[in-house]
């Protein structure tokens, strides 16, 4: 069955999912890159902007690379909001915009991008982006749709989280908690008092200093 | 030197160290007994609640009970808001109200109670509670006099906590990050973006989900 997953969700100890002031130079605004410094010496990450075969032996093979490497495995389609799909706001007045990701994009399958603003559908490399003004479910049976017996991915940011939390649609979550104090920006868990009742809760450290923690939503 | 040391100060995973609703019958307000379920098993609590002789071998010696029993060690006195002395507001209209404590509070040392109303000193078994309105730093000195060579322990709550935090008093932070979304309450790390650049960071997960956070103040 088509499990819906989050992966890699960081967050300051103070809960906030990005920084206050995105932009196109700043997309996590004045969190800047803190929020995943704990990702960017993963292998999994190294190897996304290098050939994979000489890719293998960068990069750490710690428990927070074991944890980012899950991202892909399995995954048939993504989800996101039109913010982590671009800093634009309101109608699409310059359809050049293609996505933070250059030419390749790292998803190599259909994505929803989910907007109030019609755009027609845009092929980037392996990837389609489909943009669609859809509630939770409905997106979430399109990516199912797409996604052909695999997973799909809620690749953020944190608003759309929320909603798909608050609709308990999601199965997997992984939210990494970053020891620092963002004070101001978009807070993740916001509107979802009592979550824990819907998850078991698995909890690791990193030496790193972040701490993973994975929900997993009980049988119902 | 003597140093201030905050100890098992417990907050959720959106960052409430207590929650909405504070009374006599319930001093965590809607949070109840969650935020402290990790300590109730602990060798150190069971001892606080039985005869010393009998009690070494009683409740839980993990990582949990570890940090616990670190509290007390070493302390000369301490500081605590006059929420944590109990649930009045205003004068002190009933001075029968002796804390939540009975007959032998666990402190058997002087206590600063933080408040704007004046109070007689009080003596409660090998306590004694001085009733003081002063800002943080003055606070400290008092205690600091008092605690004859030892440290202070900061006892919260949690607004007190940030109060001193802010006015960068701290030495020691041990919080305690407990895996529930408690939705609301009062917040402790409110008004202290970029605290982590004042100390170091020790992460330390439990077996039973929550996780250790020690903040070492960095020598100045």
């Amino acid at each position: 069955m088509t499990k819906l997953r989050v992966h890699n969700l960081a967050v300051s100890l103070d809960g906030f999912a990005t920084g206050e002031g995105q932009s196109l130079e700043t997309p996590f605004g004045h969190a800047e890159g803190r929020l995943m410094r704990w990702f960017f010496p993963t292998n999994t990450f190294v190897s996304m902007s290098s050939h994979e075969d000489e890719a293998v032996g960068m990069g750490t093979h710690g428990v927070d690379d074991a944890f980012a490497a899950a991202t892909n495995r399995g995954i048939g389609a993504e989800i996101m909001g039109r913010r982590k799909f671009g800093p634009q706001v309101g109608p699409w007045e310059d359809e050049s915009w293609r996505g933070w990701w250059g030419e390749e994009p790292p998803f190599h399958s259909p994505v929803i991008v989910l907007t109030h603003h019609h755009r027609p559908d845009l092929v980037v490399g392996e990837t389609t982006f489909l943009f669609r003004e859809l509630p939770p479910a409905k997106a979430l049976a399109l990516a199912t749709e797409l996604a052909g017996g695999l997973d799909v991915r809620l690749g953020g940011g944190p608003t759309v989280v929320r909603e798909f939390l608050e609709a308990d649609l999601v199965d997997h979550l992984h939210v990494v908690v970053v020891p620092i104090v963002l004070g101001r920006g978009v807070r993740l868990w916001d509107g979802l008092e009592g979550l824990e009742q819907r998850f078991e809760v698995e909890v690791t450290a990193s030496p790193t200093g972040v701490v993973h923690y994975v929900f997993t939503r009980k049988t119902r």
